[in-house]
C-alpha cells in the first residue's frame, strides 16, 4: 500500500492513546496491559484496519493488537477506528515491524495471528519478505500459546501456494483451506480493504487455517 | 466420466496382452514380471490414460501401471494407446478399483502414484470416496517406497482444497505447489484429457506433489 507520507501522521499518533508508541515496553507483559485475562489475537500488516476494528467490536472478551509498518497506514486505521460510533475499548495500534516481533511479544503471549492479503512479493529472491516465510512462521511459533494459530486469506495464487509449502514444511496443520472463500459456506467472514477491492474485480478468495507445530508426546 | 457400455470391451481386454487380468498374482511381484529393476510408477484413475502413455514413451527405463475401475474406459485407453506409432512396453492397464490397491501391491512396491483430476465427490457426505481422503492416503502410504511421492493435478477448488487438508492431516510433506499450473513455469507438464477440456473452458488447474510421511530418525 503506497500512499504518500502524511506530515501530520506523527503528531496523531503521539497523542492516540491507542497507539502503543514503546511497545518493548510490554513484551511479557500484554495482559497486565489490558487489565484482564482475555486472549490476544494479532493482526500483521493490518492496512486500514478495517477487519480487525470490526473483529473488536464483535468480540469484546478479546484484546486485539494490530500491527502495520507504514506510518501513513497506521495514521488512517486509526483515524478510521476513531470515526465508529462505538470505538472499540479491546484494541491497540503498534507502528511496528513483524519482522521485530519477538522484541514485542513474549513466548507464548498471543492465542492467534491474522494475516489478510499480505504482500505477495512475487520474485523468488524476495521470497523470504512474504509474511508466511519459514523465517516469520518460526517467530510465530514462538510468540504464539500451545494451541495458537494463524488464519491466513490472500487473492494471490502465488503467495497462497508458496504458503501452503512453508506450513507444510514448518509441520503446522491445515485446516478450513478453501480455494473461494466467498462461496464456502463461512457465514462470519469480515472482509477486508483489499479482500472488497479484488474481490470485486472477480478474483476468488484463498484462506487456511494453521495450527502451530504441536510438541510431540 | 459416463459412458454407454460396450460389449465389445470384455473380449477385447482379455486379448489384449497389456491389460492384466489377474492383478493379485503379481502383487510383490511387479519387478519379476517387468523384468527388471526400474522405478515403478502408477496413475490412479487414469482414465483414457493420454497422460500415463505420453509419460511411458518418454521415460522407458520407468514401468507404468494404469489402474481405471470403469471397463469401458479401460477398453478406450487400450485401444487409444494400441493406436500410437510406437506402443510403449513399459505400460501395462489394470481393470481394478483403487480401493482395493492393497490386493495388488506389496508394501514399498510403487515409487510414485499420479492422481489427475481424480472424482471431486463434491457432496460432504460422500468425502470419503475422494482420492485424496485419509484412508486412501494410508494405502498409499503403504504401497510407496520410503521415498515415494503423490503428484496430484485438478481444476476442483473444492477437492485441492480438501487434499490439502487431508495430506496435512496425515504429514505429507507438500512441494512444488501451484495454483495456476499453466502460468507456473513447469515445463514437461503432459496435459490429460481432463485437464484439455477443463482449461479450455477457462479453468486454472491447481497441482501439487506430497512425499510421504519420513519416519522418524
Ligand atoms: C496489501 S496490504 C493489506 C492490508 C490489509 N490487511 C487488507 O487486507 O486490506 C499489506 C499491508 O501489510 C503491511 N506490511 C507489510 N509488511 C509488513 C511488516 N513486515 N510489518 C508490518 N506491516 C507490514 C503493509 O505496509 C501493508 O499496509
Ligand atoms: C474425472 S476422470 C479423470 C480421468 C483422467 N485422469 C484425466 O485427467 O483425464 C476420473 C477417472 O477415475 C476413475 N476412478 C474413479 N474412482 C476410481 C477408483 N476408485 N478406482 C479406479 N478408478 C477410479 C473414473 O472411472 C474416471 O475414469
Amino acid at each position: 500500500m503506497r500512499l504518500r507520507r502524511d506530515s501530520r501522521a506523527p503528531e496523531y499518533l503521539a497523542q492516540d492513546e491507542r497507539v502503543i508508541l514503546e511497545p518493548k515496553n510490554l513484551k511479557g507483559k500484554w495482559k497486565e496491559y489490558f487489565g484482564n485475562e482475555n486472549p490476544i489475537h494479532v493482526e500483521f500488516g493490518c492496512g486500514k484496519g478495517g477487519f480487525i476494528t470490526e473483529l473488536a467490536l464483535r468480540n469484546p472478551h478479546i484484546n486485539y493488537i494490530a500491527v502495520e509498518r507504514a506510518e501513513t497506514v497506521v495514521y488512517k486505521a486509526c483515524k478510521k477506528a476513531n470515526r465508529n460510533e462505538e470505538i472499540p475499548h479491546n484494541m491497540r495500534f503498534l507502528f511496528w515491524d513483524v519482522r521485530e516481533c519477538r522484541e514485542v511479544f513474549e513466548l507464548g503471549e498471543i492465542e492467534r495471528i491474522y494475516l489478510n492479503f499480505s504482500d505477495p512479493w512475487p520474485k523468488k529472491r524476495h521470497a523470504n519478505r512474504r509474511l508466511t516465510d519459514r523465517s516469520f512462521l518460526e517467530m510465530y511459533e514462538a510468540i504464539l500459546t500451545s494451541k495458537g494459530e494463524v488464519h491466513f486469506k490472500t487473492d494471490n495464487k502465488g503467495l497462497f501456494a508458496y504458503s501452503i509449502e512453508e506450513f507444510s514444511a514448518c509441520n503446522w496443520l491445515m485446516k478450513n483451506v478453501t480455494l473461494d472463500l466467498h462461496n464456502s459456506g463461512m457465514e462470519d467472514n469480515i472482509m477486508t480493504e483489499y479482500e472488497k477491492k479484488f474481490s470485486e474485480m472477480g478474483f476468488t478468495i484463498n484462506r487456511l487455517e494453521a495450527l502451530k507445530p504441536q510438541a510431540h508426546v
